[in-house]
């Protein structure tokens, strides 16, 4: 049955959607001034992290709002609870875009990431990405299946991410300590995105089943 | 005036205070499994932590049950809020243990901090330590004071962080990639307890006076 919480609860995961969109933004132009050297669009996602900031705070106020207007029981408030816990992910994810930005700006006019490295980190890239896209999908459609095919892109993550480990301490690794550190961090990022990635979809499901997913 | 609601939220900070402490024994033990390339100690660290993720749940419902029984307004609904917010973070300091435990299981039976970032490394570690200590007392003592010493402790943080880089990128290094990627990642680690000492401080200075601090 539909009421005024269910209704408030809808404009709070519209504000979400909104703030996962502005947080693919930045960790695609974070990649993309990560591997063009670009420091003006590495500025951009710098600059850019005080809105996603500012529409934290709003979503957070509006569910604080519906908590103390509408006292909601168990359940409800539980949801409540989710969605306060999204927007605090949603925001680290654009805090990790601006630490990608960071290590771009920091060696600009030079790349980062050296060619040696590039298909790894620019498929960890490219994975992070597309589940941050997908988080956003399953916000909006409240599709539980997605949730769980994102799951499986951070299988993936997870693989890349070792993978990166063995051809930076492997023998063959002629692009100095600098560049490793930097693609270490770098892995540590985009990791922790795709971890608050399935996070946030996990909690879609807890929305719409009242259960956490195990894990599949 | 003191009432139900209030005695409800001590107990929770008494619970707030007590997973602290088991996070300050788990970065202790980290470290020191680090340091003396003792696998046990890790194995104890990374075992351990299935415990503070149980004790998070149990505060997490207390809440919740005071959120549902009590339905809090305005300002008490923001203070449950925060304590939510502290158990999270309280088990994220749980999970960097974990990787820092895991960094030294990893490198046994040899160190995997080499003597010459040994004082760089040793201090972030003190640092960490000393700050989740120190936010343990100011949950206990709801001591605002304390909480802007605390502040400065993470200067001191940042400030090794940027010597460790120093360190590992210098022209002197002689310990290779891997150990330059450990500590990096390290580093990362004891950087992330830090902070989020900090802002478990900074939600006590919110529960107590209505205001989080500003930057000082």
């Amino acid at each position: 049955m539909r009421n005024a919480f269910h209704d408030q609860l809808d404009s709070i995961f519209d504000d979400l959607a909104a703030i996962c969109a502005d947080v693919e933004v930045a960790v695609t132009r974070a990649t993309h001034a990560l591997f063009d050297a670009d420091a003006d669009l590495a500025e951009q996602v710098i600059s850019g992290d005080a809105a996603i900031d500012l529409a934290r705070e709003r979503v957070e106020d509006n569910a604080l709002y519906l908590l103390s207007l509408q006292a909601p029981v168990a359940g409800d408030l539980r949801i409540v609870v989710a969605a306060l816990r999204m927007v605090s992910e949603l925001e680290r994810m654009g805090d990790l875009s601006v630490h990608v930005a960071k290590i771009a700006r920091l060696r600009v006019p030079h790349r980062a990431v050296p060619a040696g490295a590039e298909q790894t980190v620019g498929r960890m890239a490219e994975v992070a990405e597309a589940m941050v896209r997908r988080a956003g999908q399953i916000i909006r459609s409240r599709d539980v299946d997605a949730a769980a095919a994102l799951r499986a892109d951070d299988e993936e993550m997870d693989l890349l991410r070792r993978t990166s480990f063995t051809e930076l301490l492997g023998d063959d690794w002629a692009h100095g300590v600098e560049a490793a550190v930097d693609i270490a961090l770098l892995g540590r990022y985009y990791e922790r995105i795709a971890d608050h990635a399935v996070s946030v979809a996990n909690r879609v499901v807890f929305v719409v089943t009242g259960q956490y997913p195990t894990s599949d």
